[in-house]
């Protein structure tokens, strides 16, 4: 077992199973070749051809794409097509900063293999012995990764709210920390990554955030979304994330940037260099 | 003027203008189809097809390799094909810690569009009005990139020498910095690039480091190749990269990271995400 092998699940996709999902010129996504025949269905709002699955081009706007998008999902949804209605919007783009060109479902955004972002908390503390990360442990009943481990902040970007305010609500909601606490958290870059997974093609960009913190805060779950929290020293956070999958995918990538920004990994560990390439989307060499 | 001018810098090659230079069955680099056409003058080492360019087969290990490559270099350099002859040997292989398959003079790897690898150190200090950065000023008789602004240190990696090794040298070498206080210097990370210039392809990797300064410590150059150091505030350095060209072409890319891990810039900045992509090789999509 080795990092690679964590790294390796998140890039695992078949560009031939799917074709591009465009709007106006721009590809926001992918849809396998399955599911953009079932979008014949809608032929109002899709122009599906053999090479890629359009928006109509009169839907020209980011609330006439909205509209038009939302009506076929909630078909979709009553025919079972969307396993988890989120009751969230994801902005459709991208990338983030620029004006969405709509806004969809976040429970339909990976079978239209577009692109989601999220924030991420590397929680640590520094002590005489080292660093510790804080470590969560996700609800056995949730619906994706029950049981797996986790960081101690983590969410979705919806539409809508910016990211930082997204990160600090995040922080009470599923670790009940204060506000100003929560402020504190330093941007450190992001993560990026496609992969096919169950619920469809998984094309997410995560922003990192590091946040060190006191010894006598105590995270503490408001949502039910977490079953507990340990504080772990960084050498059992490694050796978790390298020897097993308890990790839930994506979260694997962010704990080893977290490492690699940090010194806590070293360019004298084994395939250093492949790893730090394997935190976002492989290059075209 | 923004950051992305200076990113795109680092990004400029066409790939139509080379052909892939193999060892075995591995693509080491990339040559012009003129150089190409030179290297048919020496049919024992190089096999030279419309598509590629091979090193012989019958030269079948790291010896052998590097032997038959530096006769020809010699007669390369002789005949002016090389313009700056290092005395210094970069190993030749796609992902450091890998077997090299042969090592090379250091002014002959861009002429062959080979990975070369480098280490870079933001010396830094905090003071109660901020982050501020040690920005050298290069020598104006230096060959490359006279007069531009620089590091604290930074340097090539040549065959044979560890990363952290090369770095605590050139820490001695560039900024007079004593041993012990090089190596708390931290890894980071690295960034990565393949652009045309001048004296060829180059396509380099250089490993990050960041090392947080005593207010005390004032770097002195030993070597003659930095003419002056100066201690700058943070926006004056991100000022200077965003609307000058006054920084080494890569120094931009370096620092950059460095502001992106330590949430100098932040998500809120203006193609933040195109920045941070812009830290390493495109990516596929």
């Amino acid at each position: 077992m080795s990092y690679l092998d964590r790294i390796a699940v998140c890039h695992r996709w078949d560009l031939d199973a799917y074709r591009p999902f465009m709007v106006e010129d721009t590809t926001l996504g992918r849809v396998t070749h399955a599911f953009a025949r079932r979008l014949t269905d809608y032929p109002k709002v899709f122009q599906v051809s053999d090479r890629a699955v359009g928006l109509n081009p009169d839907l020209a706007d980011f609330d006439a794409r909205t509209a038009a998008l939302r009506e076929v999902l909630l078909c979709l949804r009553d025919a079972g097509d969307i396993r988890r209605w989120r009751n969230e919007d994801y902005p459709l783009v991208r990338r983030w900063g620029d004006p969405p060109f709509l806004k969809m479902e976040r429970g339909a955004v990976p079978l239209f293999g577009a692109r989601g972002f999220g924030v991420n908390l590397n929680g640590y503390v520094r002590r005489t012995d080292g660093w510790h990360l804080w470590v969560g442990q996700r609800s056995k009943t949730k619906d994706t990764a029950p049981g797996k481990r986790d960081h101690l902040v983590g969410g979705g970007q919806p539409h809508g709210l910016g990211i930082l305010e997204n990160l600090i609500k995040e922080c009470e909601e599923e670790a009940g920390m204060p506000r100003e606490l929560a402020m504190r958290a330093v941007p450190a870059g992001a993560v990026s990554y496609i992969c096919a997974r169950d619920e469809g093609l998984r094309d997410d960009v995560f922003f990192n955030y590091d946040l060190e913190l006191p010894d006598e805060f105590v995270p503490r779950n408001t949502d039910g979304e977490v079953e507990s929290f340990e504080l772990w020293p960084m050498a059992r956070v490694l050796e978790t994330i390298r020897d097993t999958e308890d990790f839930k995918f994506n979260v694997n990538l962010v704990i080893l940037d977290f490492a690699i920004r940090h010194g806590l990994l070293t360019p004298d560990e084994p395939h250093y260099q492949e790893i730090w390439e394997g935190l976002r989307l492989p290059s075209v060499l």
